[in-house]
């Protein structure tokens, strides 16, 4: 009887680990030869030896070829090959690890068959984003590329363990649904099984139940939204880091919350991912303090400072949360700005109008150097408030009575948020169109790689 | 000017703290009150005091309210009215948590509108399944009904904990696609700005692209399945853990992995999942070692051991599938059996055939308990190899040209699994349908809730 014991997987050999075996260069003949695997990303030849660089997911390393050492040729390596290399570690100041391998062997593991379309061992690559997407499986193997992936996953890391350490349960809802939970256009639609169906744009209604159940609840997961923009700032499918908080106080609970967040997540960043950050070069923002402003406030400065006249008091345009942004900086360098009390047409029946001025709400969007990245608020959780407001509203109960359900039988007041993941990452790096930090974005022309 | 501060949120009250403030009785008047939170689960009067239990996300708590002694009527106070509470923390060997609250004031939060439609404050739900499901955000109020989920999320953070220490990298990729990965007819369709397009059966595509960068990826994520099964282990909507790794030394590689998984999570649950574990009366399986066993000798030792013909010696019935398990349980007291060696052509056109003999496939299954929990393998990562595989099995290689990029471009060797996290959590559970593990199930006749 054969057994797999799950004793035999170890965390492989790491360039971090090669390098505390690496010998002086007087010493080789006694050090120790060691086994690494990669891709190789450049060879650059010198005369009778070849620098020979290999990428791993840890990193760039530097392995040194000696002409007629090894019984692989050097014609037979190319950019891309996959390989197993044995060799020596030795300390050089000038190799980007501070550390080289002296090659005694190599195995190919894998030989490409083309050359790349594109020169991937660039510091930047040189094309366009459209270039870039187009070729997305192979530009995000530049070091710098995938650097931006590194730090999205530092981002869900830190809501999550943020989250869990104050006891939200994580959830995962159904994204195939019945109806719309906000309704309107922005809906994808398909056939399942004879019957009509849409794509959740939002986990919304089910993690409002799940307060029900477990109080305070996370999920992060896909949503999908069929807008017909094609901007810098719009996908039609994109990653929600959504949480909602049962037995709040007010809803300056939820940016407490978020701002906790934040703070835990820079500070993850800064420990676990700074290769990354240095890679591209990231100024981490400032979120000690995160100013709030009301949304009539805000609307108000911006108008007074930049000299623009207001032209929808209930809405704010994209050009006004940029300023609001700048002016936030200018002001207060801050980085991020909680707009509050958003107004109440513009925001869904379930939100919580605020009991002084029920033309407002007690809702929140959190701008990031002045773009909108998240959108969050109280909810009513009052049977018949919640009925009243839909019936104010004109709308039907149709297709909503498992959400109405949950408020007759008893719901905390509660509220919660929603995060998109490619617009924080976007808006942390300061890039300019939300694809550069999307790993397969799906818009009006994209449906491919 | 306000701020966020992100420094207000603290761990809110919770059972276990409040366990270690109770007094004594005989010196509750030196006694520090404390308030908590939640949902009122059930009512016993007891001539002019009542047992109030309260329910929280950390578990039922006993309070005593004593008549006359507050200013709320024990009238207006229903099971799931929601309630802050103030009172003494006192031990009382005979409560359920070793302590009780005595209660000095009660404020309401939110009163339900009606009664429910069934007694969720029973041990266990004395309902059908289709009962259970049809209101379902009611049911999971049910503290073993919500258990479940809590262990469901502890195999999750197992899967996300054991890689990340492993240096895989989480990704997130597109649910809206172009072409289905796998082909077949068991896909959901969907019109996507006048173009045809799909939901995505796996991750499987995108997890080999980025096996290119990463070298070593994981996923949590939905995956859409439109079979018209209508079993009890099929969904049509689940949740993957998915992962692929890139520099395999054998597929024996990724059985370890798998392995070492499981242990890390059963351990996981035994530490942080106490509580739930015991509520649901689980009994852990054994994952110190696996047997493996090939698909040809698996199927022979059934058909000996159980008197069984074999009617199709190239796939593995459910019946016979059940038997194996059975087998490994009675022989070997095994729960888990890994499968190996799948037919060729019962494998995707991806799967690496063994080298000794084409027919089959360097791949596997994980059965747990008889059931089939994961499938997966080593994949070609050879281009032209890919390629001649595609063309043998007369594959139009349509719509797989950026997939196919990767391999032209060099691809280390690799494989890897898919986990269907409701099946894992129903054999953990042993349940009798996977309905029972999944939160908002998708079947054939189910969309709602």
């Amino acid at each position: 009887m054969k057994y797999a014991t799950g004793h035999l997987i170890q965390k492989s050999q790491t360039i971090a680990a090669l390098a505390t075996k690496a010998c002086e260069p007087d010493s080789i003949s006694s050090c120790e030869p060691c086994y690494i695997e990669g891709a190789i990303h450049t060879i650059r030849k010198m005369g009778n030896i070849a620098f020979i660089l290999l990428r791993r997911y840890d990193g760039l390393l530097q392995t040194v070829y000696e002409e007629g050492k090894l019984s692989v040729s050097l014609s037979n390596l190319h950019d891309n090959t996959i390989v197993g290399m044995t060799g020596i570690p030795v300390l050089e100041p000038k190799a980007p690890q501070g550390f080289e391998v002296h090659l005694t062997n190599i195995q190919i593991l894998a030989t490409p068959s083309a050359p790349l379309p594109i020169n991937i061992s660039k510091w930047k690559l040189q094309t366009s984003l459209e270039t870039k997407l187009n070729l997305r499986p192979i530009t995000l193997r530049n070091i710098r590329e995938r650097a931006k992936f590194k730090l999205q996953e530092g981002l869900v890391r830190g809501f999550r363990e943020y989250l869990s350490s104050l006891d939200f349960t994580e959830i995962h809802t159904p994204k195939i649904g019945a109806k719309g939970a906000e309704g309107g256009a922005n809906i994808f639609k398909l056939e399942y099984f004879h019957r009509p169906a849409i794509l959740e744009q939002s986990p919304q209604f089910y993690k409002q139940m799940m307060v029900g159940v477990f109080d305070r609840v996370f999920e992060v997961g896909p949503v999908f939204r069929a807008e017909k923009h094609n901007t810098k700032r719009h996908l039609n499918e994109y990653t929600s880091l959504d949480f909602e908080y049962g037995y709040l106080t007010g809803f300056e609970d939820l940016m407490e919350l978020e701002t906790g967040f934040l703070q835990y997540s820079m500070e993850l960043l800064r420990k676990d991912y700074a290769r990354e950050l240095e890679l591209l070069n990231v100024e981490l923002p400032n979120t000690e303090k995160i100013p709030t402003v009301s949304f009539a406030k805000a609307k108000e400065a911006v108008a007074e400072h930049f000299h623009r006249t207001i032209r929808n008091p209930y809405d704010l345009e994209p050009e006004e949360e940029f300023l609001i942004g700048k002016y936030y900086k200018e002001q207060y360098d801050a980085d991020f700005v909680f707009v509050t009390h958003y107004p109440s047409k513009k925001r869904p029946f379930y939100a919580m109008d605020d009991p002084e001025d029920s033309t407002y709400t007690l809702s929140f969007d959190l701008l990031f150097r002045g773009l909108e990245v998240t959108t969050g608020g109280q909810r009513i959780h009052d049977y018949s408030m919640l009925l009243d407001k839909i019936q104010a509203r004109g709308m039907s109960t149709e297709g909503m009575e498992h959400y109405l359900e949950i408020f007759r039988h008893g719901m905390p007041p509660h509220g919660g948020l929603g995060i998109g993941l490619e617009r924080l990452t976007m808006m942390l790096l300061q890039e300019e169109n939300v694809r550069e930090t999307t790993l397969f974005p799906r818009d009006l022309s994209r449906l491919e790689p």
